[in-house]
């Protein structure tokens, strides 16, 4: 957990100072400026955080993406360049924020998590995007180099869809649709293991407790990272800024549609996970209740039996039985009556 | 789960590209036109969705059914020639989407799911109805051809009740009020299966957990998919729209009180199958119990006297008892008082 | 269950088609009219629903009471008589019927369950009661002939309290009153069944589950079913229509403190019945511990004792100690020290 | 429980008609009548409620104590000449009301429970006060004589504080804030409690189990108790009406804050007492597992050897081992190291 | 619980006398003033609550900081000279006070806690800081004289960041904004300890349920501390008053989503520890069933081998099998396919 000694590093420090409060995950910096309209598509990498700066001024749609947060001083430049407030700043530099939406007068802020479905650790990979919507300008800042977007990028530039012909609030629906479709994913891997932890339990295996309390942990990490965009996209949508256009406010709704979709299964998954863990500690009792039968069963049986036979390996001088010709036999045929009796009750109870 | 399938496969699609998601459960799509009013009755296959379009300028009401959605070619001209907004034929074509309804300024918008209970695989068969309607236009969007409306269409051939008389909204109604019915029936299914479970738990048979897990995964389905109704019917009552005429919005209020009625009752068998649950444990606990009491008593019994028996088996030369003339009888007299006394002890404390 | 079949049926019927849903629980419909204002007072049995209309144009307050539903020849002439909506006069033949209000401009209708709990068969007994308030008239529905409303009948006709001056709308809270006043006497035989339980589980009765689980159920059926009677209340008193008066407001409210009262007690019995679930499952394991002492503490001390006596049982030809003249009883010493200090040891540890 | 006789008496009476519900606490309803202003202060017993009649026109400020409700008379006559309303009359006489407030045109009446916690029956003591407030009058009804209020007539005699110099609102809120204080003590009876039943759970008590769901119980009733007291001071502080002066109205914010407080304490033991049973589950079964392993240590160990003891017990003619001059040694040298292992076995597994 | 103590001394005494309701941390009150504005800093201890006086008109921002409740004499010359209402000194006095905020016409009035978790002992360490906010005047009460503030100090007087130039709404912002920052330490060491107590369960400690059920209680307590800071934060925000400059609202709103974030780690920890306690009962009863399995199989195996060898141990005078040569050698060659059975038979069944 390196969100504590994050966390525990910056009490104390004045609001507004940028620190990055997260894992390094990539060692430099990487930058990439797209920027189209409807006739224009160009596309690069960039070296510089003050190349970015000219496009403020162009008329087209400008898409700046930003990996890796641990150098600071770009977001600065960026902050001072663009106007942004220093809380927001600080905002993007805290990997461990809560989804949420802020609507300025110039610009929308949001960050919400990409996440992952990691099925070999079983552990959800969390990374933070944040993205700043400015008139015809999105900011996004991720914490590492990823594909995230690959497919969204060709669209772009392939012209595809109606993409060219929006304005930046479409390009921005379009960022946080990708996003909230890969939560579909990973709710579906969640499905996925649940059946396969039902499979397991019902084979018997009894290491599976800590799969199914290690899955439990990963749903309510993943509700707790999807909640807050439903209430953000909601807020969106109440709002009355002219940030998103009449056009674009359907595809809002619709997004907003699949959040709570999304949270409803995530609830779905909770109270089955719950079920797994009853079936398990059902599974768990009667797997006792087998054992104890057994053992029930034979000592029931044979511990009057070697009694009897005690009985008769007694050394008392007088006892008359020891010397009738069909003594042992006889006894023999009795304790084959008292098994099969005994049998036969068992037979009764069910227990056989 | 062919859930996971499709979703992933739209996964960085544009929005707005028609990709049908879901089953393919029909060969062919297949359309039925049915047309009326108070006078006119025309029902009939057809084979061409072109063949629809001329009823749109027609006075009368118009039923089209469209079963089976994989030839998404269809929604596609449909969409363009009345007009629908792109994203609910994507939301018609995703058949796992929530129930919701959209109001359009030409038309309404709803998606519900219409749900059987198979009592055989303890399973739910849940399928998508789409309706659209328009001015005396209603489109109906079923995943396959069934006879869940075969009632609704004699009734309309046979002009019983008003049907024929009121309008579309009406139709739009009768529709939804077999859906929801039909919930009814469910419903009752589950209450009936919840009882078979309680008796096999009473009959102590073990396999029941199973069986109780599966029915409480299919109470919390069910409710994940007849909650939204009830928002979506509620929305429609505080709308002011002008799609529901006076006289049906009572038919409206009416089927809003029956889905909370059904609500209620799904909720009340979830406590239900909860507490089937708890008696389930309860009697395994319960079978424990008495499996370990007939351990006890016949080890607390025969261990002991086993002992009395080994004593006397003993081959030590000074051992003035095994001379004795009624040691042997006696230590069986002494044998007896002691099983006796046992059994008086396991009485007094009802373990027999 | 009729509750089922009966649903069933009527699926597929157009709405407002009159099908009686439920028990029928009398031979023959049977109407009693009384009709009285501050001087006159009239009562009578009637064999025939037409004898009821001319009371319609009467100033003095009619309470029609009509016992038995099955024959909705009688209800469908009511509604045509007294232009009664058809969907209103479904709800009345509907006995499964959820609790609610509904107001019209000409008469306020509701539905309420009158609840009596039979404590031989652990069930609650259900009767639907149906109100419909006209101006200066009240039709009151019944499953059955009852003896619910003999008070109140005696009241009106000996002229006790206000009622006879009060219009019908106190007439109307009176009947309420009764029917919310008797679920009282249905939470009280609830908290006293469950201190029986109670006693039975420290008692020890093991088939205490079984009814555990029913008296839940019972209070799980008996809050769905008083739920939205306070709802209904409270849209009466939000209500501004003009059917109540000022003077019987106070009253109203004063029946909507006693639901909630009613309803929280309900909770509060509910809790306590998990309460009493979770001391039955505590008492058994405990019994559990009980029995499994009982069998370590003789096991523990004469397996080891056998053991012991075994070893002298064996047939070496050179054991030295058999020869010992004290080996014998030195022998019964040395168990005699092992058996004391086994007890004082399960002493200690208080198994004893 | 009484509650049950007296509602169950009740049922059918018409509403108004005025029957004490509750036990009769005391044998002869008392009286006391305060009455002060700035300069003056009187306090007496007095025999007739007539006598109060004549301070309902003085300017002073007038606070009327009944104690004991079993007369209804003294009740009527106090509705008639201060005009209160019946119902009103009738609440007070049900010593099982809710807490509940209700602001009239010339008075408001609220009715509490003052509640005290008995740790030797561990039951809570539940007495219902209730007040009426008219302008400088303030009547208090109790249901036997006690010493809540006796420090606040002190006060008011001393003159200590802003009492005597402010009105009967004032008063009114004293009187209130009284009660709500005991709250604090009944809860830090609770906490008490439920530290001294988590010592005896860790030093395995068994009967503890009796006391927690006791105790839990007691909390349910509490909060049942406390939790319309929020409600009610809520609805005085967003009532418009002139009951309550400017000056006042902090200290009645103060209260609402001080049950908002009790309440939450209530919730936190109420989840903190479900620790406790949690925490005596988990010990009941780590005392199981404590019996099972002495058990299986002893039988595992002893059931081995005694079988080879029982070997060379037996009686067959050629059986060579038993004339080794060695054998019977070399087996208890056998013996010694199955046992040793043995222990060495259990100690590994952390079971010695 | 010294809680206990304080509570109940003070019941019955009037409202608005002053009595320290807590635990005297310190042994005599101190008081440090900090006075500046963007040129001055002046920072100083003094002895006397008179000294402080004075700074009241100066138009720099003054922030007084008294460490020490006990001496009441204090507060009251506070609230007599800055006219603050007697019950806001008496929330001050009362440590165990519920977090609020409160504003009036001069002064905004909040209480809200530090927290401290003390990882040896387990415990929340919880100090109580109430702060009055006047124009240009911070009041800072707390328990006892610590660090908490150092940091803060420290920036202002080398005026880093925006403090120096921001009124007293930005320093009340950055105090509390400390001590919510340190509500993230908690909660990490929260999520440190579940950890550890993870490893522990796994490892197989069973006088872990003790530490469970402790860190479940410790946090609801935090819960219950830090529930009402969301709300007061709230209500800040939506409060029209004018002590917040629009420029401090973003930083407050920023506060306000910490809480949030930190709220829902506290309820996602309270899930997990619940998951923990879980994962400990699974293993104790997987425990139970590794112990029964090994007694069943011991005892599964030996008891019959035992009463084979009990048989020929008989003393009968004719047992045929006793005189056979081979006998003994064929009874051993039984018992050991007998065990080598047994053997397999546990195998197969997964015991082994």
């Amino acid at each position: 957990m390196n969100f504590k000694r994050k966390r525990s590093e910056k009490t104390g420090l004045s609001p507004g100072s940028y620190v990055f409060l997260g894992e390094q995950k990539v060692e430099k910096t990487q930058l990439t400026i797209m920027d189209y309209d409807s006739q224009v598509f160009e596309f690069r990498d960039c070296q510089n955080i003050e190349e970015v700066f000219p496009y403020k001024e162009k008329e087209t749609i400008t898409w700046v993406n930003l990996y890796g947060l641990h150098e600071t001083d770009n977001l600065k430049k960026i902050g001072e360049h663009f106007n942004i407030h220093p809380l927001i700043i600080e905002d993007i530099l805290n990997t461990k924020h809560r989804p949420k939406v802020e609507i300025f007068e110039d610009y929308v802020f949001c960050t919400i998590k990409y996440i992952r479905y990691n099925p070999e650790s079983d552990e959800l990979e969390i990374e933070q995007v944040s993205i700043i919507m400015l008139a015809n300008f999105i900011f996004c800042f991720q914490e590492r180099k990823g594909d995230i977007f690959r497919h969204l990028r060709e669209r772009i530039q392939n012209a595809r869809g109606r993409i060219r012909k929006s304005g930046s609030d479409y390009l921005w629906y379009t960022i946080l649709d990708i996003i909230v479709d890969n939560y579909f994913l990973v709710v579906e891997s969640i499905s996925d293991r649940i059946e396969e932890l039902e499979d397991e339990v019902e084979a018997g295996e009894t290491e599976t407790v800590q799969s199914i309390n290690n899955l439990k942990r990963v749903i309510i990490r993943l509700r707790k990272n999807i909640w807050p965009v439903r209430e953000m996209l909601g807020s969106i949508l109440r709002d009355e800024s002219s940030f998103f256009k009449d056009s674009t406010i359907p595809f809002i709704r619709d997004l907003y549609d699949h959040t709570i979709h999304v949270l409803e299964s995530v609830e779905t998954y909770r109270e089955m996970i719950t079920g797994v863990m009853e079936l398990h500690n059902s599974a768990m009792s009667n797997k006792m209740n087998e054992i104890m039968k057994v053992l029930t069963i034979i000592a029931t049986i044979f511990i009057p039996l070697t009694f009897f036979a005690g009985i008769y390996g007694m050394n008392f001088e007088f006892m008359p039985e020891l010397k009738w010709q069909w003594g042992y036999f006889g006894l023999l045929g009795f304790m084959l009556i008292i098994f099969l009796s005994m049998l036969y009750y068992f037979k009764r109870k069910k227990w056989l």
